[in-house]
């Protein structure tokens, strides 16, 4: 893309450097539920312009840059949904995963204008930023509306994930599961949805507690899985086959990381495993740009929180007394890195 | 990319609207002069991040994120600037198109944030958001240093389409001609420099005209290029064989618009022509995204300006009385339209 014969281009360059218009258009669009709103049907500009709430002056340039970036399609004046648009953007859907999105329209857009202070001086750009004492999940835990939002969030950028994990770890080993930092609980009940033969329990922060157990119950393994608070901080972790982490690592510092990973070791039950998931580097840091930019996300929503490569990973799980370990792909840019005690 | 064989993925939507933290990352390298820095050869890790002044916590994955999205290489631990980069983005070569890339981070990232505001009410979301009654360009012109950081980025956005008229048009037909908004001159300047036999002027508001006159002396076209102070909106334009518009059109609403076409075919010469560029949207409006967002763009900047076809400029020229009229592509996302009196 950067070299042709008649050499470079600025091609990528703008296109990259003012990548954030398309991006912003699109979580524009999900904070207005456009997609929610044409999964009932094709609608035309004027109609779908008046149920969004949409300015005459921008109504048509905003639909088509939606037409032209492939989120919609439009025929004879009639706007629909593209088929990916209409899956995981349709809040009336289980498969959204716009919850994500709402959140970095909510939040990581305007934190992100303060990448340039981020990078000189290594402090969070988020709510915490006043406040450097303050947990970085002190803020969004402090309101229900925010939590909720942020919990679904994480279960919609992760089921692509958690669903590879209940079919690609060799449960039929074990017995006994726990989830750390479980969240809505997704990883937890794809693993009991597929694996009728475990029992498991997902830990979290107490505020979790409901959220967990409704996501369970509606999932119909709320018999199997039990929601356990608590903080992997200060308490040591139950003692069961297999310790889960998805998406949590990537959140802590380098000794905190370190101490997470031993605290599983010394909870497992003997022969049992950790699995440990985010969107990994690549260990030559040199290809995946998602992991690496999430890293740099983790720089602006936490005090010391980055992302690691497998091999980084495999190393904190041997210096724990793990005795064997490896990384496999999931989704996307997700990987999983299997440490076995 | 939305469909395969398993059906839809949301990768393109996540690719999209976390778009934002690859955009912003090459924003804050460009502020940072990273490129600039390493076109005088490749650095070390801990050299380079002393010199930006990086912290270590972000140094390293900052500078990996740019290797992965292609802007910068890295071998054996020393990082250099990939091709592209080098040629664009050193701000010390006369290539660079970074002004364009550091009005974005510095203004434009900001003011995209508040795009559902803008959506929802038909204002623009910049330094005129308090002050409706302010012309567009009042804060801009008011401040000398950023007048010319923009007249230099308008420079560096455009330099490759000013190429091409100064190329695709006929100008051995003509004699003289005018480019109104001409800011900085480059297309004036570039039109001169390759048609020796052609004398122009450049209209733009008075505090342009320094910057003009010092980029007319610094090309050595001087003798055959003067600056023309004045506003198109309050005087007559000149007479002249050709006038040129480019990336002013979308700037203004429709009855702006119609009145700037009109008052050219006025002003030119018999036989003479109007040459207009932007990033023209696609007719059928469902490929350009680029033009599609500029528009977007206009709208977060200027009270009433879009971006338009060529088949909408073309019939704004056919109603002005031009007899005939046609449409050429630049480069990138740019096309002229050409209409003959």
């Amino acid at each position: 893309m950067e070299n042709t014969a008649a050499g470079p281009t600025p091609d990528h360059i703008m296109q990259v450097g003012l990548g954030f218009w398309a991006s912003k258009a699109l979580l524009s669009a999900v904070e207005m539920g456009i997609f929610t709103e044409l999964a009932a049907g094709p609608r035309e500009l004027s109609e779908l312009a008046g149920r969004l709430g949409l300015h005459p002056r921008s109504a048509r340039d905003f639909l088509d840059a939606l037409v032209a970036l492939g989120f919609l399609h439009r025929s004879q004046g009639h706007y629909c949904n593209a088929p990916d648009a209409d899956l995981f953007l349709d809040r009336d859907k289980p498969s959204y995963i716009g919850g994500m999105l709402e959140m970095a329209n909510a939040r990581l857009f305007g934190f992100w204008n303060h990448l340039t202070e981020a990078l000189r001086t290594g402090q969070p750009q988020n709510e915490s930023k006043n406040d450097a004492a303050a947990s970085p999940f002190t803020a969004l835990y402090a309101d229900p509306a925010r939590l909720k939002g942020f919990l679904a969030a994480m279960s919609g950028i992760s089921q692509g994930a958690n669903l590879a994990i209940a079919r690609q770890v060799p449960w039929t080993k074990y017995q006994t599961y726990a989830d750390l930092g479980t969240a809505q609980g997704d990883l937890a009940v794809q693993i009991a949805l597929a694996n009728p033969h475990l029992r498991g329990m997902g830990l979290d922060l107490p505020e979790v507690g409901p959220v967990f157990e409704e996501y369970a119950e509606a999932n119909g393994v709320s018999d199997r899985l039990r929601f356990q608070p608590g903080d992997f901080f200060q308490e040591p972790l139950p003692a069961v086959d297999v310790l889960t982490m998805g998406h949590i690592l990537h959140d802590w510092n380098l000794a905190e990381k370190k101490m997470l990973v031993g605290k599983a070791f010394e909870a497992l039950n003997p022969g049992g495993a950790l699995v440990v998931y985010d969107a990994l580097i690549d260990d030559d840091r040199s290809q995946n740009a998602f992991g690496l930019l999430m890293s740099l996300n983790m720089l602006i929503e936490t005090p010391g929180g980055f992302d690691y490569t497998g091999a980084d990973c495999m190393g904190w799980m041997k210096e724990a007394g793990f005795r064997d370990a490896y990384v496999e792909h999931l989704v996307g840019p997700d990987s999983m890195v299997v440490g076995f005690k």
